[in-house]
């Protein structure tokens, strides 16, 4: 069983291509065809809306599977269509595993310890589970062990947020403890966390979340946490640039892997395309984004 | 439509109970007589699991139902079933208020503006969601106004978690800025939210998670919190006491609902009775419960 942190970077390595792409479909934004073709096979209901997200995600995956390491479903538009959502999850995650890609389920769970064990079982324990998903370090060591225990037996991974991406961030994750952040002593946190699950790359299996919109905490994160990979959220449609992200990133070009999700699966929009070709607008965002990243080191 | 505290507070009063009874499936503690006939039915597969789950909880619901406000799934067991889970989460919903209970979502999600807003369609929008759900403020306002939103419209409730019940909790919300904690900071906070959503009973819609473990923070953040009411988990197996919870009631005994789950759940495990008898015990030791509280004031 191979190390979390080793198979993500050798796929990002072997690719030349840190991108992750975020699985996030709205169904307003998933084209006209696919949303017609779930009506009349489904009515207008939560299981056709959940059939469309699925058609729509394969339409991607099938698109940025031979280019990049991996995917990152965002649960909450899934849960948005109760149990059927939840199973167009759990089939959007088998299929991207079949396609190679590894798969971070974006599901920021957090609470106490014996609820945070259920929720490791439920996202990382199950056969068809992801293979990383992320977390909120809220409830502390309690609510963050569950989750490496079940990934250090599973051959998974966890990424803590410890500075995210959104303008509200700074009310709690930006708040002053003496001489220090709280964003800063969570990265402490998550250091001692994942010193002791570091893999052959260097890397640990615990990771860290670190938003692209926030470049001078991310520089000084990068140094407290020199052994986590960063998942990087707020690029493109979160106003994060390619420079922006280059702090979240070791000298060498190697420790993070940046998340768009917007700017690559409705890429077709912005481009005034017609929905039939969003699954080539979406191949075309993200080897744009390539480039950018590539450029940067 | 009601306001969702008014709602609360009524029921409360009526019933002179502010229990709320978790509904915390665990399979493994689950009485064999429902194991059995789930396997016999499903087999031993998740859709068994999930069956055996919701059969538990109609149990309960049927022998708690006239004595307490509200019940609170705490949505990790339940996805530990994958969609099948959800689906006895759904149904655990619609029986509970079928039987005219308030139905609190423990699910404790939180993240940016535009995937709280989904979470929130998720969680609270729908015709068969809970009537209130408990939310994370690690994100700052971004990850509660989307919920407090669709409350407001929809005539339901939300938890922020303030101070949570278990042991870790201090290395976060614990953590001193300048000259107050972090959950005191968090309560600031949330008394500003939710200082618009006043209903007529005085209280917010927008409520705590005040846990029963932390008695001499619980005192303060009652004061800093006067028009929230504060939900308290950690009674019973996580150690806390009667005397413990008093803190977090006005001193008029209203203001808090208490929550207990395997304490209540389980008790036929505790009191050495068969698996037959688990409703039934859930009952007494709800009555017990409703006692205990009732002598605090």
């Amino acid at each position: 069983m191979m190390h979390f942190a080793d198979q993500l970077t050798r796929r990002i390595a072997d690719l030349a291509n840190p991108t992750v792409v975020g699985l996030d479909p709205r169904l307003d934004k998933i084209p006209e065809f696919i949303r017609k073709k779930a009506e009349k096979e489904h009515g207008k209901t939560p299981e056709g809306a959940a059939w469309a997200l699925l058609e729509f995600n394969r339409g991607i995956i099938d698109a940025v599977a031979e280019f990049v390491p991996a995917v990152k479903p965002q649960i909450a538009f899934y849960e948005r269509f109760g149990h059927f959502g939840w199973r167009a999850y759990e089939e959007t995650i088998k299929y991207a595993k079949a396609k190679k890609l590894l798969v971070i389920g974006d599901v920021k769970r957090s609470d106490i310890g014996s609820t945070a064990e259920a929720y490791a079982q439920a996202h990382l324990e199950g056969e068809d589970c992801a293979d990383a998903v992320t977390v909120v370090p809220f409830f502390g060591t309690d609510g963050i062990k569950p989750f490496t225990d079940a990934a250090r037996l599973k051959g998974k991974g966890v990424f803590v947020v410890v500075r995210s991406s959104n303008p509200s961030a700074d009310e709690i994750q930006g708040q002053t403890l003496g001489d220090h952040l709280m964003d800063e002593h969570i990265a402490t946190l998550v250091e001692g966390w994942g010193r002791e699950l570091i893999g052959e790359s260097g890397f640990s299996l615990l990771g860290a979340v670190v938003g692209a919109t926030y470049p001078e905490e991310a520089r000084n994160l990068r140094q407290m946490m020199p052994h986590q990979i960063f998942l990087v959220p707020g690029y493109g449609a979160q106003g994060g640039t390619a420079e922006d992200v280059k702090a979240c990133f070791h000298s060498n070009g190697t420790g993070a892997i940046v998340n768009s999700s917007r700017g690559i699966i409705f890429a077709y929009e912005a481009a005034g395309q017609p929905g039939e070709a969003y699954a080539e607008a979406a191949r075309e965002a993200t080897l744009k984004m390539k480039k950018e990243l590539a450029n940067l080191f």
